[in-house]
């Protein structure tokens, strides 16, 4: 049997981070993208927790490709919003993926909020699925705050209105590096990748 | 002293709705809006509580007035949403008050959620402030689901498509007085008239 991941999503941005953390991790296991499937149908995330989303989507694409599939759900969890827009912060302005919209609609609704309570965090949850075999899930997180107005070029998403605690800066405004290192993505893959390591062997 | 209450809202609809339920309660106060005095200042709602909100909004209305103040901070809290809109549901399309894109986008928002997560509530913080004197601020609760699609006509905000516990239609399809009997609104102004008739007394 092949030693094949494939990553159970279609976001190139994730994609990238994704391969960026495992590839390292998982040595000749070879890292492939969904899009490397003919017809693996879209999954409704239905669950109400990253967890759930994740494990939604590992298991469909580990049943509808054969292969052992990782996927992520992640988000940003607002404090003052009671960890709104958690799971539902790639569709925050209703239409799913719009990053720029997301961004804006959540500044919006922070206008009026001061500097004391606009503490928050990244959230992901990181799932494994082995066809016929076992489910594992595994959380990170990284706090901070959230900016006023945007700054950096990098990252994706809420990136650049978010300051981790401790950076005086983005995070768009941190490389890849930079970023996969404190990551709550980072965080959750690392953690699972011991169990997809054993899994591989 | 005349027996004046002021209420502290620019909101034509709680207007309304204050008035029904305070005038039976508060026989002979007349019950005035905020836009019979010149130079109320607007406040910014810079709490992070529907209560802070409301005794925020009842503090400055009796400050600039000289005349006691009550105050309504109201919003609908989503079981699934952690609580969001929340004290943001006002503006949670990003501009305040424009209640069909409010209502528009937490629909799209909820759009995967089953109905077995759909459960939420109508809060709403009744403040008191008197001109040199006590602040007092009680709260009321209407528990309901979320419907996926508008109902009835009657109220406003978000009530064409909250269900109350039990009540097979929408808060938009209750009569104004069905809704001011049951309504979040209605329970924190009734539990704050016996703090307000003291005052006035």
């Amino acid at each position: 049997m092949t030693r094949r991941v494939v990553l159970a999503t279609r976001n190139a941005h994730k994609v990238g981070e994704l391969r960026a953390v495992l590839e390292p991790l998982l040595d000749g296991v070879e890292v492939l993208g969904v899009d490397a499937f003919d017809d693996v149908p879209e999954v409704a995330e239905t669950g109400v927790t990253f967890a759930e989303n994740a494990l939604l989507k590992a298991r469909a694409v580990a049943n509808a490709t054969g292969v052992m599939a990782v996927a992520d759900d992640s988000g940003i969890a607002v404090d003052v919003l009671g960890g709104a827009p958690g799971i539902f912060s790639a569709r925050w302005a209703g239409r799913h993926g719009d990053d720029a919209a997301n961004l804006d609609l959540l500044l919006a609704q922070l206008a009026d909020v001061g500097d004391n309570h606009r503490g928050g965090a990244f959230v992901c949850a990181a799932a494994l699925a082995v066809p016929g075999g076992g489910e594992f899930v595994e959380l990170g997180e990284l706090r901070g705050t959230l900016r006023r107005e945007r700054a950096g070029d990098g990252g994706f998403g809420y990136d650049p209105i978010f300051e981790p605690s401790g950076a005086h800066r983005t995070l768009a405004e941190h490389t890849a590096e930079e970023k996969n290192a404190i990551s709550h993505r980072g965080a959750a893959f690392r953690a699972l990748a011991p169990r997809l390591a054993a899994e591989l062997a």
